[in-house]
């Protein structure tokens, strides 16, 4: 393939820095790296607690272990989203409400939260796709009435913001009680696997520490907060290594460079391939105004399920890798037995129409404006 | 400190490696080298399944998973153990019933494992501390008679071996249905954080896949055994980087001189204690007949725990670190009241009494030999 759908970006520092853990000679979990992510996010990002994980995946299971669900409990999550955001909740016995998208783009539609909720709610999961807000103040308002957790999955989320009507920008993972973020190599911001647990409701904060540490009280001995360390709540190994901190702080050293690019990709897709929305042969993606644009991801959205098999099929001929996202959670073959049997139909629409294309900080005007020349004639135009 | 407590040692090609991934330009999991280190032990150790984890904890988890926990349902677990141990099977509901330790060594006393079981039973996970073997020949039998799950926790496990009646020697590991090992810094051969889980018992391996791969199809699909890929069964991001991957793959390629060296400090140590037995200033380890050493831990029994931080705090004042290990689990704030109230003596004598020594492969013979002189000071020898 000579355009790959994603290539990870290497800033030349990330050896370097895992050069000088091993010369620190402490590899496990929580050394100087790790402490240095976690310090970027509170002041950059001004998170009240961080913790980096081994993946997102293991930051939504904290965020499920923090919600300390019964059996029966019930948790409101988009169905168009990666399994990791429901199978974080469904391993604590969690019954899953899938909840639609928006007619014109893939977030939870807020307008249709409060229907699913019922005495057995505990939680809502909004799902930052594409890096675009949800509409937060509408969700927080919801869970403050009917007294709900909010767990933002902002696994695609660095960088972005919601606005509120004041015109105030709120940090994505800033906003819900717990936020996840993912540094998965296809991630903005990368470790190869990695992710982060961010807590913002300081009710929960001792608890996270305690359940990132194995369910031991060892960050509060080690403060000298009390005389025995041992266990005393569930919890896992969710620290990574330092070499996938030391990794990841080269990334982060280098955000602002980062994500000037990826915009720079994202603003030549937009520019030229608007002209095809306006001839009907597609639609561009949608960011409104009460979000920005971190872009995650660039997609265009086809008319028809055959028309974007058709789309990915004709760049393959060309050696470019345009892809789908997710099949719609409900449908599942794990879930479509459990699910309430609601149709879903903008998931289900986003699962056969959404078609991502290659963008990654290497991808240069020339790969795009080829990659957008072949979608122009493949429409004919 | 002069002498810490642990340094995890460096073969020099870990970088290489590392960059070697980064050149290839995938960092995620289950690349180049993860499939090399799980290669690995298939070839080396004759391990019928590999999957590398970000931690051993987490291929406990994995093992809870595969065991299919009902609620209420029971698994039997030594007291003397790392919380991890627990905390897996705790996290699926399980009912942990704790068992007793040998009186000469920590492990398991298979001889009281049959009394823990009732019908609601469902699995034995035997821990070989130290890397010393569990009876497996009983605890199998036991496991067949009453149709039981065996999880071996084999995190200290690397490079030992159960020797059965016949003299035929069974690497740790490969013994039961499921086995989890760790590569945390404080190992043998190490990763900075990292695990792995073994399956042994073949029905067990396709949905070790899934399970491995986010509770999708993945690794099916991939091989093209099943032509959709989605959500088929509970699971978690259990895969590390490759960065990780590469790391180990560096140790592993040094596994037998790593081995050497250990074991080299090892039996100094035993040489250099064991006249303090003989006047009765301390026990030394017992590695029974059935079981091997791969010099994980060089610990020694004090004959109270006064004598045992006495020892520590002398060794201290001698810029060496010494330490005790796991209290009882059954006596931890977490599970003290879901215990069943049995004393578990043995296990708590090995909690107040296991003094652990340095054991690094960078660990000199002329630091060995201080560290037992020291020893023998404090016990006015």
């Amino acid at each position: 393939m000579k355009i790959p759908f994603n290539k990870p970006y290497f800033t030349g520092k990330e050896i370097e820095n895992i050069a000088d853990a091993f010369a620190i000679g402490k590899i496990c979990g929580n050394g100087k790296y790790t402490k240095l992510c976690q310090e970027f996010f509170k002041s950059h990002s001004g998170f009240r607690h961080a913790l980096l994980t081994t993946s997102c995946t293991d930051a939504l299971e904290m965020s499920a272990l923090l919600t300390d669900l019964k059996p029966g409990d019930e948790v409101i999550i988009p169905s168009y989203t990666f399994v990791s955001t429901a199978n974080a909740f469904a391993l604590r016995g969690a019954k899953i409400r899938f909840a639609e998208s928006h007619a014109d783009q893939p977030n939870i539609d807020e307008s249709k939260i409060e229907e699913l909720i019922t005495p057995k709610t505990r939680a809502i999961v909004p799902v930052h796709y594409a890096g675009v807000a949800c509409k937060m103040d509408t969700i927080l308002a919801i869970a403050k009435k009917h007294n709900l957790l909010v767990a933002e999955d902002s696994a695609q989320g660095i960088a972005s913001f919601f606005v509120d009507a004041d015109g105030k920008r709120h940090p994505l993972g800033g906003i819900g009680d717990f936020a996840s973020f993912s540094f998965h190599e296809t991630k903005n911001i990368v470790s190869g696997e990695g992710g982060m647990l961010v807590v913002n409701n300081p009710d929960y904060v001792k608890r996270s520490e305690i359940i990132w540490e194995k369910g031991t009280n060892r960050s509060a001995f080690f403060r000298g907060e009390t005389d025995k360390y041992g266990w005393v709540d569930v919890g896992s190994s969710f620290l990574p290594s330092e070499m996938i901190a030391a990794f990841l702080y080269a990334q982060l050293e280098n955000m602002d460079r980062i994500q000037a690019r990826r915009v720079a990709i994202w603003e030549q897709y937009y520019r030229e391939l608007a002209p095809l929305q306006a001839k009907g042969c597609l639609r561009m993606p949608t960011i409104p105004s009460y979000a920005t644009n971190n872009a995650h991801m660039f997609y265009i959205l086809s008319n028809t399920l055959k028309d974007g098999s058709g789309l990915i099929d004709h760049l393959k001929k060309h050696e470019v890798s345009a892809v789908f996202h997710y099949p719609s959670l409900h449908q599942s073959k794990y879930y479509q037995d459990k699910h309430d049997g609601r149709h879903l139909p903008n998931s289900d629409k986003f699962a056969d129409t959404l078609v991502r294309l290659p963008l990654y900080y290497d991808l240069t005007d020339q790969e795009v404006d080829f990659i957008c020349k072949e979608i122009k004639k493949y429409f004919g135009d």
